[in-house]
């Protein structure tokens, strides 16, 4: 089907996007992944190539795009080239919605020119040892002293966390109300070369090999008054207000990555000889992908529909989270089936399809599992 | 998602629809289901409804409009009340377009203006028993005989067979010639009271209950030449310029049965209560409804997209065969799903998910079945 | 796998019970089906062979077999020809357990031996309009009066309604204890043809056509008290007791169909052909059969080991449900398949794959739908 | 259900490897799976409990027990504390039986007390990059020359290949005969400190991490002549004699890895807190799992009647075809299920679950594929 979602401006960025991947990230690939890690001075060349900007308002050094459809552009690209910007992907993603929205003026002046260059790169952290989904359960504290913070505690899951400059921290900086226990959670955007915070171990997880994913301690982490963002004690409230863009971006990932997947099979299979023949020749071959195609079809459909209801400010949370459900469960569905045509080969990681079956599987996972998006669905549905 | 298919005028002609279908179909519902069979002059109320004129010229008595929008405004509304027009499904879906396209001045005149009206039914007949998908291979055969062709044969699987006034017959006109096993065949419009035409047995399906398909034979029949259509022997060729029609008809009426499912489903849940609590309040029902939700969703992304592309003139036999095998595998993991939720009471016709499930299980094969659209999309792919 | 569930005797039974379809069912089975019936006086010739009394002592007429292995064959058997014995199935499998356990020597004596002749053909009546599984919410009653109970009340879903001679009707009694809502139900033998006694409506199910589904009614309907089975008030205990029994049978049955359902479908693909070649050639028919024959394996290791397991009396609750949970997905999944690959003609019920796929829908249903299976299950895992 | 394939001797041995794997693997076990290697001297370790000498006969070390029973007791342990013996598992499942079945009595004495007591660590290597499963068309040869053979070639997927001392190597003695691609292949017990031998990359796989899997190459090794195991160019007839063994191993590992799945993710469920209460109550959970658990049973049933079968002599090549297809595919969707109700915790490498996820996903390909397992079961049915 002829795609509307995309013009020619996309088209020109995509064209920018895959040469930039071609040189600079494929040919050092498998050197980081072996590392488990991106090479820090690689997030300036992305700064450089103007990733990081698109949305960033032009007088912070950034393009001023208010759309989501570059960001979709480079998912597709990167799933294209079964490679991955590592743990940056929270810089943009997860991180820069919280600056634009809640940050002020002079900290804008701070932070976001360093933003788009990739000087300061940013994370986030939300996620407690032993808390879970429950953010309001968090034990992290945050006590005023003078015209600072200081800070105790530990995060874990942090996506970039080993190569962040400043983390977005959500901390507790008052007790809960009777009535309402997310009152008294406040943000810091703290800086990771501060006396006391520590980089803990770096995750090791199925997939996602070259993201740094750490854990964080704070042990009394002095944060400057000035580095609190948003209001105090209102924190809990910001947290939830960037999760329809978070999923879409989730579920436009695992699209590009389930529609890679056959691309990467269907050139396996049609190489690969079996018996004499190529492995593309038997019927069930031809089945199985071009059921995995009619999927990826679907999968598009869907992504393209929630991508452009998103730019005309109209995607709804429900929406968001029946666009990610489905769309991880397609690629779960077709990346499972692809590897599978690729015999003993889709096991090593070597070949890409080995990668995108160890790193999906993750999406149906954060962002909000399955099970969650479902009770959003339901909720909204009234049941 | 907001929706940008329909507008005012189809939503308007929702409204008429639905009314009608209140007014005219589900009070006689029980009855039809049971005698197996639309009484003949309810067509005739659908012809006054103007349902079946929407795209025949004005010229003929029709409204002139070329959309096939308003059939899928038709499709959600019967969905939504679970009911049926029965075998006057094929009148507009797969017989219009062979009169359109193929008939000349002086048989549009003679036919268009009753077909518009419901006093001329129309039925086709390509499938012979024992020769199935294979139409090159068919043996009824038209011999010219003065101004008239004998024809004799016979055909099954013949929707509408037994209320149709007309049947467009494919039959052998001439030998298949060495190089092209498809020469040969001719279409007829068949006057259904001609000597020596018989209806045989009215088939008995598993579902489809009021929809009358039948055998019929052919012993003799003299059909006047006046009433080939198209070209002599090249009948083979004007088979399948419909079918991305008929199956993004079946892709959308599919996803219409599976969100019908879902509504019939959770009114249900509401209402029934086991061990004192309504079937909703379950954590099990909300999740099994909320995933079905997202699989209607999608449905409708896949099945709307398709749409308009097709009143663009620009929806491609593949597309076609995506979204009819995409929407209707989600018709039936949904309905099956959904009927699961009635428990016993999901077994019983008189609960219409019972009859959408019966209903349901053939949108995998008609129209061409799941493998044969896997063929297709493989081609297209190159595999 | 050599199996050793079975040995002489039961080969042997299976060689009578295999002509006898051939030669007494087989040939009217077309008939029954139409009219949505077996005849009665077919229920004698069960009788004269001898299916209702295997387990029926000697000095009632019966062989005195314990052992539900006899049963399990006839239901191979039935799936083999794709055929039914109507509304009998409740019979032995659900009727029989009560007679012996709960019956006295008087009644035993007045029963069985019509039970084993099939002279008296036995229901039982449990589900109430509205009240579904919850059987403690009963609200049929019988109230003593004199030397008899009076019966008022509606029941639904009764397997062998409209032929029953006799019918097990579970009434309150007594009003349930504030402790002990299942207190005060008692089960009754009731005469079919006693003054106030209706059936109603003949129930229009998906499938189990030939199987007489019906609606009770009970106005003023004196019942004897000698026709009270087990204790007065306590029958609510006594309705769970054979339900491991019944699941078993279901599981058995289930795996019986998906078996059948795979040699049906490899007689079919064997003899049609498509485009010049048999469709048993293509290897997506070889996958999709191969594939089921492996879930039918596995089903019948399942079913097998329930099956020596009960007839060991070892077989718990447990064990059951989670048979019958698996036997019944399994069934559902092959003779889906199966049915696809019979193209058009699966849709037809003349052939038995339509039938099989109709019948089966109810396997997850009755005698416990799947997902009170889990909920068994669960409890036991302690969760 | 009660099991009836282990006895007393099997449970015995039971606790000794339970104890063994609790004291000697698991405290090392992060560490190994770092390295990506189990030490060699742990193979010592082995060697002293005696696993690797069960089937071996007493003159050469062993305990001479013709049975696959504890070996699959050994399974079930190993995947119950979510371990593995790294790549020594092809040292007695796949290596032992060449050596039982073609060695001299000479080679045996010289070989196998080293292999029982771990000195000797036996791989094998078949499959070349680029032929697959195509062994008849191998290119690695072995000339004669004098009294040894000079070897040239590279083989890859060789499980064990950095630790072992000796690797059974298949390779070309003679060009293929015109009407028999099979013979000319010759089998070698090659000395891995031989000249001319390289180890080369240890292949990075999805999972499967402690186990050493490599490439080797071999440029003008030369193997004395007394090494040539069993007859010379009929190598390609012993290949295939061992797959049922090989097959039923890796579905009875499949069942034991998806029963402890369930193991593990009770175990979680019922301590992770979610919202205060614990993962376990959501009715969601408790579906799952008893979903899950009623799919191990039913591979139990299906891996202990496999296994009941081999050790009477009896198990077929296509019954165990179609065990490895079934659970294998059994432990996929439980695998899958059960990471899932882990959440995040799920995806990180610290949780068994996350590294039996990764192990699993080899298991429907390794030991032939499940399409090749239904190519055998579709041989059989005569399709």
């Amino acid at each position: 089907m002829r795609r509307t979602v995309f013009d020619e401006d996309h088209e020109s960025f995509r064209k920018t996007i895959r040469a930039f991947i071609e040189a600079e990230v494929v040919p050092h690939y498998q050197e980081w992944f072996e590392a488990g890690l991106v090479p820090r001075d690689f997030y300036l060349k992305l700064g450089e190539l103007g990733t990081f900007g698109i949305e960033v308002p032009e007088e912070y050094g950034g393009a001023g795009i208010e759309s989501f459809k570059f960001a979709a552009v480079q998912y597709e690209e990167l799933a294209r080239a079964g490679v991955s910007f590592g743990g940056s992907s929270t810089h943009v993603a997860l991180c820069l919605p919280y600056l634009l929205k809640l940050a002020t003026e002079e900290q804008k002046k701070r932070w976001l020119p360093g933003f788009v260059t990739g000087e300061t790169m940013f994370a986030i952290a939300m996620t407690e040892p032993g808390t879970g989904s429950d953010l309001a359960g968090m034990t992290t504290t945050a006590k005023r002293d003078g015209d600072s913070y200081v800070l105790n505690g530990a995060k874990t899951f942090i996506t970039g966390g080993v190569h962040a400059d400043r983390v977005i921290v959500c901390a507790r900086t008052s007790p809960p109300l009777e009535n309402n226990r997310r009152f008294g959670i406040s943000l810091f955007v703290v800086d990771t070369t501060s006396e006391g915070y520590t980089v803990g171990r770096k995750l090791d997880k199925i997939g996602l090999r070259t993201s740094d994913t750490a854990e964080l301690a704070f042990t009394d982490v002095r944060v400057p008054a000035e580095d609190l963002l948003g209001e105090e004690n209102e924190g809990f409230g910001y947290l939830g207000q960037n999760l329809p863009q978070e999923r879409l971006g989730i579920a436009f990932g695992a699209y590009a990555q389930a529609a890679a997947a056959v691309r990467f099979t269907q050139q396996y299979v049609e190489e690969r000889k079996v018996f004499g023949q190529p492995v593309a020749h038997f019927q069930n071959t031809k089945f199985e992908l071009a059921a995995c195609q009619a999927e990826v079809d679907a999968a598009q459909a869907v992504a393209d529909r929630a991508l452009e209801a998103h730019d005309l400010g109209e995607l709804t949370a429900v929406e968001a989270a029946s666009a990610k459900l489905f769309c991880t469960e397609v690629a779960a569905r077709v990346i499972d089936r692809c590897l599978q045509l690729h015999g003993g080969y889709g096991y090593m990681n070597e070949y890409p399809i080995a990668r995108l079956y160890a790193d999906n599987r993750v999406n149906r996972i954060y962002g909000g599992t399955s099970e969650v998006m479902k009770l959003i669905i339901a909720k909204q549905m009234g049941l």
